[in-house]
């Protein structure tokens, strides 16, 4: 019987524990793609409460919650913070088997120094220990982020925007706050700043994620073009796009991001997508197959621009989003009611990349549908586009959302692992709006360290300590920083 | 090297041992989904030999005789019972990895108490202990249910059923014969009945299944019709439902149950639906958008009143059936010519979902895919609609038919867990229709237990022993108590 | 930690271990299924050296390599032999996880002794060594199959083919080159051929692969017919590839094969099909509805042609072939660039087989999707149409091309051993190209008895030697002999 997440949580045998404790645990993270907001950064928010940084926004809390049957008053309504957090502490308890099991449980014990399981009965002495130690100076944002040893991070911005803090951040350091590193810690952490202001060194660079200039069929989006400078063609919307990267480009991007139910594949003439520009110009909605027809071709567009400025393109697809309609109505977005879709199609992600590859004109591009069954078709369908322009690349993201567990993760490393070349993957990304998250960085190194401590113990793989750390050093930090330049 | 089924049977860890023997295996049976027949229950049913028990209607075994090469005549031929069951033990004896292998051998050890494995070579040694067993009182159908510690079952009837054997079984205990419990049996059981004559302890509930209610396309819809009365509308139909369905209710009904191809959606204003209910009343056969239009509406009439009722909705999908033409016109259904179907779509379960939901009318409800790769998705299908109302109100129904087997059960467990609240999930059930088939609980809950074990002998989920019993209790047999409310 | 690589590779358990050393590793091998060709088997081939034997048309390995990043010139480009020898060495290397990691390894051992992994630093010692190997007598063409103990080999071939070179395999053994077996090989090798020269023991038939009779979509389709006779209706075609099966079948052709994006079912009159091949003739290209039609009639009639000669038909699908046309028209087909497909429709191919079962006349049929979520649907599908005519008259084919690795074998046996009769299965074949390519049998052996001895020790199944015997000879070799009537 090993004990409740010790420091060999995950990790088998004897190589893994080596491979995880003597390379992965050490090094920094690049963090390539996450939700986190810049100007709390930049305003290095502190956090009143663990509710507010648990619970605040948490939609994946938000649905284990609703499973276990608890009110939504105590989830997102008017209960106070401290019920709030005995009803997640109720369901916490029982949640065996459940990804946030693990998550609550590293970030309780990283950050906070809270090594025991949290209960109903233990939750009183938790929440008065967390509370007081959000009130330190180590546990503003952006010192969480150096504590965690991230050395970049990619937010994720809609093209119109302005990017003011990410300037702010860039160019501005000495006159941006100081970083309010204080006192010790009650447990101190590697990694942490130095006690007095510095600059602030971990890089925070934009992501050009243009979903809203993708969105033909939404009510709002003309208003939308109106944020674009209003372009009055097809071909003008495509150019306005342009600018924008390269503005984007300007202060740092490297990677887009794209969130699509399916990658859609119905090509048609420029006049023709036109003709469905200016119907919506003029206020007529878009057929389901001129959606898919504007899409495509504006993606192909894209998709072009990114391999000219040699920024990576990442496609999230196979999701269907906002189920409940009475939930939406009261919520919004990102409220916990989505789930996994079965729309996309292989064929028509395959021929995608190949009205990219054909050209000569496909840029690094990263894969990740929401839908475990597709995981070994979209290896099969990347083997056939990789060249030698880059290690990798064509990537199939790390297990993603609903995927994001143990068993999701090491599905994803072995299938990617036999279609594919594993040494060359990108890794891990938090894909988070906390910014305790990176938590997942550990729990994705451990299971990585497990997996490749299985294969060696089993004599899969050769004892060989060079190779394998080149595989470590490479899955974990490495890859990440060659393939998107930072 | 472990003995074959052994008391440890598929328990690999202390732990999974220890949440077995002093938990799990203690625990009554809450049956709430099989297709044994009220009256064998009520008349006592009695078996003159093992073939009858096994073979009379079993085509899970039918199956695997044919793919082993056995003659039809074996299988459901006319040879002797005697040749049947030679048959069958030469197919089993090198079945290895089937879950027949397993079921069957259990149900030789807990009712027969034969433990070694069953071979042609100690076919007619078999053959003769069970017959001499299947002479005794405690063999009979009753007998069978209390010596598994069955307190509830919930048959599987249709709305237009007399629910007469449900009435006699409830009200009349004292009129139906006497449970004929006899002397000691050779190998005493646990929780087997008092020698003395008693009235029947088990509730057999009735629950309800209108699949010939919507099956407007077949051949003999009008007929079933003329059962139910002859509604002359669509909404008089609905009316003839609801009327049934109150009665199953004043008989105990908790639980109503569908099996469908797809769940469908495609919603359609009322009077269109009453024009196709006309058309095919006048004989016109409805197309297949049309079917499911009908469909659609009277389903979600039906969800709505469940919902009313408190009564859960159990949607089985995924199947196709009766595929050799040849073989069903010689057997008819349930031959053992079906199989998985991928016609299910996700987002049509979603929108059926939040078209109950959106009116706060979803009832309780248990889905089954045949798929197994529907699992994760319907698993964050239920995700969206999760309320307070209560633990796990959406659930993924056990690993059905072709997945209730040892891979199955434990990926069904595992990804449910990773995606919902395992702890809340209602567990086991037969769906069977042998009096035998109890079994199939305990190998449940050995997995169950297996996989928890696992989890904390591996340092993933705490050695907390209250918490364990909690949800071991909860899964195998408190939470099916509260969550139908028998 | 176990070596890499030793005699016990990939057998976990003390019976997996008795179960390969003492049966599986002894028997001879019935590759019923690969595209060797037979005039290289008949001129006894010889290889010049090992980057021609492993680089010469191993799209495996070619992707491997461009996933690595590998310049297309050290791929199939103009780069030395040696210079691609060096880049294979390093993509290899870090290739953790990968088959190709474990087949490379197991064709160095088994072949040319050489035990140690391959790296780019030993690369030059390892070239020199095969190099020297591939000069000597032992290391032809036909010396390499006697030295891995094949017994039958069934080629892939067009009904047009003359079969010149099996003819000459089959009845001019005499005037054939005589099997240059020479002197005692630098490491002996059980089951090499004496040394003096002897008729070719290894039988080499062919089989019956259609695809171009069935394309009539393709441009040169009306020139593929001239080749068949030039038949000028659909019923002259048929007849005429029925013909040219008698021809094959005269050569000792016991299979067929079928390539398909999916098994089509799409039933149209007689008059249609002979319409739509009217019109092909007349130059008019058929829709795609028109090609489907045509496809499911003259699948439908091939099938009772092979049910009626008692060949074996095997249906390999779910297939999306040259998906960069940039690579495609550079290389042409086979050139790494295809991948799994997600158009194979469940219901039809139920439907299809269902066609052919009503009239019985379905013949014994191997079915393959590439896509492995199709697994369980297609073993539920093949279950329903199972009889008494043969022991697994239906068969799950081996995991196939992009599943053809430890864990999608795994899966695949899993899977068959727990929805049909694994004991009935005919087992493993190589689908390859490569004279090397037998270590493939000793990796589905090893994994096969890794399953069963696991499933052994831990109580699923009687530790029973005589039982475990005949299912591990069985699915290594005698069920292929009798189900292909070699």
């Amino acid at each position: 019987m090993r004990p409740f997440l010790d420091k060999d949580f995950l990790l088998s045998t004897e190589t893994a524990k080596k491979l995880y404790h003597e390379i992965a645990e050490q090094l920094p993270i690049l963090d390539y793609h996450c939700h986190l907001d810049p100007r709390e950064i930049y305003e290095d928010r502190r956090f009143e409460n663990i509710t507010q940084v648990w619970l605040g926004g948490d939609h994946y809390k938000w649905r284990l919650m609703r499973s276990f049957g608890i009110e939504e008053k105590y989830i997102t309504g008017d209960a106070t913070d401290r019920e709030k957090f005995q009803a997640w502490a109720e369901t916490l308890a029982l949640a065996v088997g459940n990804p946030l099991y693990h998550w609550t449980h590293l970030e309780l014990k990283n950050y906070f120094g809270f090594e025991g399981p949290l209960t109903p009965e233990n939750a009183e002495a938790v929440w008065t220990l967390c509370n007081a130690q959000l009130a330190k100076p180590e546990f503003s944002a952006r010192n969480l982020l150096l504590r965690s040893k991230v050395e970049v991070i990619c937010t994720t911005d809609d093209p119109a925007d302005s990017l003011k803090w990410h300037r702010k951040l860039a160019g501005d350091d000495k006159t941006s706050p100081a970083c309010r590193g204080g006192g010790p810690a009650s447990r101190p952490v590697e990694g942490s700043i130095p006690s007095e202001a510095a600059a602030f060194p971990v890089k925070v660079l934009p992501s050009y994620r243009p979903d809203k200039a993708l969105g033909l069929e939404k009510p709002d989006y003309l208003d939308y073009l109106a944020r674009l400078g209003g372009p009055q063609s097809f071909r003008a919307l495509v150019d306005a796009l342009k600018d924008r990267l390269d503005y984007f480009v300007s202060l740092g991007c490297r990677v887009s991001d794209h969130g699509l139910a399916a990658v859609p594949f119905a090509p048609a003439a420029e006049d023709l997508v036109e003709h469905i520009f200016q119907n919506r110009l003029a206020g007529v909605l878009p057929s389901a197959l001129e959606e898919k027809q504007f899409k495509t071709a504006l993606l192909v567009e894209l998709g072009r621009a990114y391999h000219a400025k040699g920024v990576v393109m990442q496609l999230h697809f196979g999701v269907i989003r906002d189920l409940s309609k009475r939930v939406y109505r009261r919520l919004g977005p990102d409220a916990g009611i989505d789930s996994i879709g079965d729309q996309a199609s292989i064929s028509e992600l395959a021929a995608f990349l190949n009205a990219l590859d054909e050209t000569g004109q496909l840029p690094k591009t990263v894969l990740y549908s929401l839908n475990p069954n597709d995981n070994t078709a979209v290896e099969t369908v990347m083997g056939a586009f990789q060249t030698g322009e880059a290690r990798g690349k064509l990537q199939h993201g790390s297990a993603w959302w609903f995927n994001d567990h143990k068993r999701g993760m090491q599905a994803q490393l072995e299938s990617l692992a036999a279609e594919g070349h594993l040494a060359t993957f990108v890794g891990m990304l938090t894909d988070s709006r906390s910014f305790l998250s990176c938590a997942r960085h550990e729990y994705f190194r451990r299971i990585l360290c497990d997996l490749l401590g299985a294969w060696v113990e089993n004599g899969e793989y050769p004892d060989d300590k060079a190779l394998l750390t080149r595989i470590v050093r490479g899955v974990c930090y490495d890859n990440a920083g060659a393939y998107f330049g930072f």
